[in-house]
């Protein structure tokens, strides 16, 4: 059965096979769409201008949406980078490592202060206005640099202020849905996944600090992304410096 | 005790008299932000620029942030009308009635998708690179227009994202605490405190759609406000059509 949501179209939450994907241009969400489309989702991918350093990712979540296929890429500005505080946006030094054991146990200084939290509830509105019944995002909280909304606890609590802060969770019996299907695996598995669903990993970035397309190899996401690679006897396709 | 959240500033969720204020230009914001600083709170104001048609109300912030004294006032661009879908943002007309009874039951055209967790979130981001341990927003859940996000298991449920999806609600005891002190309050009533309080109403705006300084007197906001004075058996100090 289809209801209309009173914003002038009609939505099944049941039959809804229209998502929002999370797209960064990195590794973790260029499977999540690969996944998306091939549980038969129209995707609908949108990436934030957030003030970040290196506008490559950008680039690179515009090859990985045209490369998978989306039904449209929307780019939004967010002024993150006015608060500062962290190594993303603001101008602090990114930490570099020789191993991925020695990744800290704490946050790290590269965590952005409710970003998450502030990319859920963009797409909680776009996925509003634009008659989406999903949203799919690429956390995971195995082999992560340890930031608090990368967790399953986390992802839960958005689900439900999605379903209670949206017009869609009050109208439409199930609401919005929020999917996080990278949550329990680990960067190897990842990879695996993305390879059988045909992901060209050679177009993704995972970098922190990035010298033009050439990443630094010694940031956390790039020492985890290579860990991946490894534990797969896999060379990492993109070039570093 | 004060304990370095790694952010390079010092917090104490105990004793952190620091505050970021919603303050949207409204009666309900300004009456917020007298209670807030009335309680004690250093008050750091936050409004944004959502692509609403009538930048009105961001006079009317700026205005009530100098009468009521603030440690700053920000103003956040955030591209909501890129989605499109709501009156206040999109071109579709804003509803008008001749009283408050002939507001409808459901949640009406001039719900922005997702607005106040958008906004919660800014505030969050905003809180944290400020090591601010509160947030206070002035959604009420007795006089308003049906927006979901106005309701108090949506503030609790956001007060969950905000403790888990942080570096504050993960290493400093109490983490943020979002307080709503209207949520139960009438309009009546919030006129009443915040005259207490020494607010002045002639500066704030509540019409969503005002043709220059004067308010329609029409809309749900309007005949909301309009009803709240009359119930006091004051006269609105704004000017009408």
């Amino acid at each position: 059965m289809q209801r209309d949501n009173g914003m002038g179209y009609r939505m099944d939450s049941e039959t809804n096979k229209n998502a929002v994907v999370l797209l960064s241009g990195g590794l973790d969400s260029a499977t999540v769409l690969a996944i998306a489309t091939a549980e038969g989702f129209r995707c609908h991918a949108i990436s934030f201008r957030y003030g970040q350093r290196h506008e490559r990712e950008l680039e690179a979540a515009a090859q990985v949406a045209e490369a998978i296929g989306t039904v449209e890429h929307v780019v939004v500005d967010i002024d993150l980078a006015a608060f500062g505080g962290s190594a993303l946006t603001a101008d602090m030094e990114v930490p570099k490592h020789d191993t991925v054991e020695e990744i800290g146990d704490g946050i790290p200084v590269t965590y952005v202060p409710a970003r998450n939290t502030i990319f859920l509830s963009m797409a909680l509105a776009f996925a509003e206005t634009r008659s989406v019944g999903h949203i799919f995002i690429g956390v995971n909280a195995l082999d992560y640099s340890g930031y608090p909304d990368c967790r399953p606890e986390f992802i839960e609590a958005f689900q439900a202020v999605a379903t209670l802060g949206t017009k869609a969770g009050n109208e439409i019996a199930a609401g919005i849905r929020i999917h996080a299907p990278l949550i329990h695996m680990g960067k190897a598995d990842i990879i695996t996944k993305g390879r059988e669903l045909g992901v060209d990993y050679s177009i993704t970035t995972s970098c922190y600090d990035p010298v033009g397309r050439l990443a630094c190899g010694q940031c956390d996401a790039c020492l985890l992304r290579r860990k991946g690679f490894r534990e797969n006897g896999l060379e990492d396709p993109i070039d570093y410096q």
